[in-house]
């Protein structure tokens, strides 16, 4: 099995914009990896991080500038030949994945095996079919099932809230306070985030 | 084990008033009670839906006008006396829920099993020690957490995304569509709803 975790290093989580800074998001981004890696090393597994930019990380980078759609694909025709070796592709934005999520993403015997993100994305896939391609674009997880299914390939989901956690958004980042203790919460906290109780859902303020 | 299906039935789902009108609201919430009826009956199990006013079910449903809280507890209290009888809570607007996933929420052995909402929120929950109590008020599933460990319960949690998607803004309905062929989905679809991809994640847009 081999893991790869893509991650965007160059301008980072641009739509945490409003509430963060260029560095922060930088800093913020490499701390939300750092979780990630963590959690995939702690499962027994080797990340393989590319960045499209030089980034910290506790594992070495490969640097690779393509996007998300042509860099996976090359992966997958490269590494899914003949069904002998799988390829697993975990996004670097799931802080509040744990060892646990990771063995259950990886542990369906399925030719693809999909994670959905919240707001129709892929947070994370495993492929053992040679013909499985990804398209990142839109309501991917719909278009993945459906690529799968028109190949014949046996398709399985792994139904986890953790891999489906991306933090994209403002709205998202109570999410890392609320259930994570890794390097993107204690991030968070350092940075004077707190969360906030609204009628509704939990949201965050920042106070210094 | 004894499971409830606890629903607002007078003015439900208030924060979708921008995109539904009070009868739809109404209409809505019952497809959805419906989902979770049905997960829950397939998954072997008696749902007890107990409604603050009358609705159309399936299932024989109880009026009682209590808020939450004041209903959980007293439901706790007379339920869990002793430690043979658990109860387990789910809440009506989890739509994508599976009979697996019910499975997945009864299987632990821990006192307090949790299953956490988006936002902070505690979308189900089983109980076998007879001091908990629920607090639904803000960040419940951080004050449950708290309040099972002073308790010297054991705590477990469930990693299910289909458990913590509850409908609530019109932001969520789109999770309805991409990962549900139930009542609610089949009832947003009638009503003209439709996925609608931007450079972010997917929306829903009504299109009659």
């Amino acid at each position: 099995m081999r893991l790869v975790v893509p991650v965007s290093g160059s301008d980072p989580k641009t739509r945490l914009a409003s509430v963060l800074s260029p560095d922060e998001r930088r800093d913020f981004a490499e701390a939300m990896l750092a979780d990630v890696v963590d959690a995939v090393t702690a499962a027994g597994h080797e990340p393989e991080v590319i960045s499209t930019a030089p980034l910290d990380c506790a594992v070495p980078v490969t640097v690779d500038d393509r996007r998300l759609d042509p860099l996976v694909n090359d992966l997958l025709a490269s590494t899914v030949t003949n069904g002998d070796e799988a390829l697993a592709v975990v996004m670097a934005d799931l802080p509040l994945v744990t060892p646990k999520s990771i063995e259950r993403l990886l542990a369906p015997d399925a030719d693809v095996v999909l994670a959905p993100g919240l707001g129709g994305g892929t947070n994370a896939f495993v492929c053992r079919h040679p013909e499985f391609r990804v398209d990142y674009h839109g309501a991917s997880i719909r278009d993945h099932r459906e690529n799968a299914q028109d190949l014949g390939a046996s398709v399985a989901e792994v139904d986890s809230r953790r891999l489906a956690t991306d933090i994209d958004e403002p709205g998202d980042l109570a999410e890392v306070l609320l259930h994570s203790d890794g390097a993107a919460a204690d991030w968070l906290e350092q940075s004077g985030f707190e969360l906030t109780a609204a009628d509704g859902r939990v949201d965050v303020q920042r106070c210094r």
